[in-house]
């Protein structure tokens, strides 16, 4: 992890850990917020993305890159692929954020768009990856892309040796796993006492249950939440394989929730977070995790959200 | 203003530097943009009130102080008092923005509203002191409190460095001229290649025109702004003196442009800025200042903003 560190040094935002003294009081600890909006491409996903892109050889590069995202990969994929000029062709969900679809256009790649509920995004990528002899990107499973996702984790733990702090605890937004997983790795070496949870949408809460029963479980198809990143079907395998030895535990946050957290991150951090991004902090500011008396540092993984979604946030419950 | 820095080491947030690759590529240049709704507080005030707080004398403290001022330096003052003990009264507009006035008093002041625009604040502040032996806390004709918003200016030119990069302009938020002064002096030495220019509302545009003037001039009390920060009715003497030997010209914004450049700043930046810390943002969107080829850093300088007025900004031109 520490070459991935070194491959994203001057490419990848150092993004600051973040603390709103009046957010602390509330709470009666220190809740430091890591600030993944403020990373190139609006998310964390920029890093695993990056860190995977610059191993591939040269015939790789000229042959292109394949990934499927609801939008974050997409994005770090596609801007990854723009710096080390390599053409990338990304699979979007038709319903994905039009902000995300617009900026991953923007970064050079080009989109093919998918039904969500119809449609198997895995099969389109690997039929685009076989045609074009072009490298699928996972957007989790990937030790590269979650080598990348774990610099994160060895910021937080710098940042926070630097202000004199223990963490006591870490928060991780999670949907496939690749920024707890990674995270994780980081954080048993750099602050080892930290206990670590994964943040997910109530009722897709695939990682908490998977982590409970001690093997991965599914979520029900059906289910729905306005974290639009944060809808993988089940854990990965590597991901799960790290996360079922590092991870304490899950917590699960409903849309409400979310949304008020999105409102507390405007108002006292004056951070632009999207839904999926907020989940971990809705976690702990909905008391799903005692921050009395702790430090306690959370992800806010990303902020790519419409301004009509963050709207209905700003006008509360 | 070295001695500033000192003071604010582990007080103030080191605020980032950030940048959006879309918007500098859109502009032709590199666009810098310094982030102070991170500051604590919400703004860079806090700079200047702890700088100024902290070198009162014991007796002083003890008496406390008083301030005067439409939102920011109330909350710089409240939040720099609470952390050195000293008991502060604010004297702040009765239509200034609902999330300063609670801001305000959640760091403990006392809050004295007024009619900006039948009484004077700058008698109501002076009768409070004398009454109780107070110091008053000018928000920007003071030395200290210059000295204090210049360590914004030290910030930038260090960060730019650290980037390797050369700046040509720095453009700053301007009301009473205090940031302003204080980066000038900052950046006199740090970077004395940069041409430096305030943002202000247009028909509150005094500093510009007092610069062009080679004299103080003041804004018709009958101009209006959605800038409820930048509604001060001239410059500072002080200011002014510092300003106009050291800064280039003044730029002026609309309301319109101003709140595009909120909205800019939330979909590129994932920044929360309030329409008076995006003046300098929105004067180089609005292309009143040529970026192409240019390394321009802006000062955000603020993001304490009501849900209402952010949630219209979003809403488009």
């Amino acid at each position: 992890m520490a070459a991935a560190a070194e491959r994203l040094e001057g490419r990848a935002v150092r993004t600051p850990l973040l603390e709103s003294p009046a957010l602390s009081a509330r709470l009666g600890g220190r809740l430091l917020v890591k600030a993944e909006p403020l990373q190139r491409t609006g998310s964390f996903k920029f890093r695993g993305a990056f860190n995977a892109l610059a191993q591939l050889d040269p015939a790789q590069r000229r042959a292109g890159v394949v990934a499927y995202s609801s939008g974050n990969h997409a994005q770090g994929v596609a801007a990854a692929a723009q710096l080390l000029d390599v053409p990338a062709t990304i699979v979007m969900p038709a319903d994905a954020p039009a902000i995300k679809v617009a900026n991953t256009k923007g970064y050079g790649a080009e989109v093919v768009l998918y039904d969500r509920f119809g449609e198997d995004r895995e099969a389109i990528g690997r039929r685009i990856a076989a045609e074009r002899g072009a490298v699928l990107v996972p957007p989790f499973d990937d030790p590269r892309v979650i080598a990348g996702q774990g610099t994160t984790g060895i910021e937080i733990a710098r940042q926070a040796e630097a202000l004199g702090l223990r963490i006591d605890a870490v928060v991780i937004p999670c949907s496939g796993g690749g920024l707890a997983a990674g995270c994780a790795l980081a954080l048993a070496t750099l602050a080892p006492e930290a206990a670590l949870y994964s943040a997910e949408p109530a009722g897709l809460d695939d990682t908490r249950r998977s982590l409970e029963a001690g093997m991965r479980v599914a979520n029900d198809p059906a289910a729905r939440s306005i974290c639009d990143a944060l809808l993988a079907a089940m854990p990965g395998e590597l991901t799960f394989a790290v996360g079922r030895r590092l991870i304490a535990g899950g917590l699960a946050v409903s849309d409400a929730e979310v949304l008020r957290a999105v409102a507390v991150a405007f108002a006292e951090l004056k951070l632009v977070v999207e839904p999926s991004g907020a989940a971990a902090l809705a976690a702990v500011l909905a008391g799903k995790l005692d921050a009395a008396g702790k430090t306690v540092a959370v992800i806010a993984s990303g902020g790519n959200v419409d301004p009509e979604v963050f709207v209905s946030a700003l006008g509360g419950d």
